[in-house]
């Protein structure tokens, strides 16, 4: 079996756009955080279930970028929380200018964490920079735990990584330590929450990192 | 709650590649499947179930293209197909181009079947024609039933649905009938194989379907 390493495509950089719109959310006291993993991961049920448990105390906006469908807009809007989905034309990620556009439509001022799911993909959103001050990832126990060999990009630029769905433990082969070594292997510094927003295991410890970074003031 | 549009790229056409390459595979006698999914749908479980089943009727080669690692080309070898490992360097999916420098590398000339396993992501490789003759897209049960709604183009452009891992259908809300009426709705003549490799169930009909579109000759 041989190797071959075939041609990659060069992406236009928003750094500097992303950096701006950090700055100035952080002068308004909003957190923004990117949201990133495959289809089917569990993104929406996560987030219902951390809205659920924290939209007492904190105030929370949701952006929904997705190719088409308006099914997650709707499901945290009917949550209670601020939402607006994100039609991405086809594009498999969101930019900074894109999120700036969309936390712009919402009129998100008055919110304390503005929360950005990105579009289903472990790939390509993890090369642009939202403007985001945390990356958090989503693996989902039946997606397997090679996923860090084969798509390592995302779990470098990820500050927090979420292990979902992990009720059905009995059910997949996942070996959860060969899975956090290989994660830690790529990024010493990430911090990996195993939960399950089914039952509420380890729902406790994501919620409290949330409280933890959220931009005082 | 408002549904925004943001700008999207313009991609390269490489139709002229894949029409060329196509036809220079059908005067060989080798039939291009290319396969799409997520990540962690079950693709390779799949094609180990279909290359174990069919491997003493069919000479079959595979293709794994990944951004990173060598598990699912060691995984292909050691049932006995020829495979090779592609790297795409970061790069979100495979194009008639890079296929066809995979297939020459690979010396496939005497294979009846090649398949190329793209890479995991129901977005990018969608937008790409390979040069295969027909599309397979994977969407596996836990992914869940509400993914055409979110990924259309994935659905429209495949000649073949297979739903994977059926057998955890009392683990999951899966709701098979409003899923398929949601790809129908999009491609009428999309063949749809719900499977499980793991218990072997369906696996028949989509390797009857697999014999059926062998290039004759």
């Amino acid at each position: 079996m041989k190797t071959i390493t075939v041609n990659r495509s060069v992406t236009a950089s928003n750094d500097l756009d992303a950096d701006a719109l950090r700055q100035e959310l952080k002068e308004k006291g909003i957190t923004l955080i990117n949201l990133m993993s495959s289809p089917g991961s569990g993104k929406t049920t996560l987030l219902s279930r951390v809205i659920t448990d924290l939209k007492s105390e904190i105030n929370i906006a949701v952006m929904e970028a997705d190719i088409d469908s308006d099914v997650d807009a709707l499901k945290i809007e009917s949550l209670g929380a601020k939402s607006i989905q994100v039609h991405t034309s086809g594009m498999c990620h969101m930019d900074a200018g894109m999120t700036r556009k969309s936390l712009e439509e919402m009129n998100a001022d008055d919110v304390k964490l503005a929360i950005l799911e990105n579009v289903g993909n472990l790939i390509c959103p993890a090369e642009f920079d939202t403007g985001a001050h945390k990356n958090v990832m989503i693996l989902s126990l039946p997606e397997g735990d090679d996923k860090p060999l084969k798509y390592p990009l995302m779990f470098e630029k990820s500050d927090v990584l979420v292990i979902t769905k992990i009720d059905t433990k009995d059910y997949f082969k996942f070996d959860m330590d060969a899975c956090k070594e290989r994660v830690l292997k790529l990024n010493k510094d990430i911090k990996i929450f195993p939960v399950s927003a089914k039952t509420g295991e380890g729902m406790d410890a994501l919620e409290d990192w949330i409280r933890e970074i959220l931009i005082k003031g």
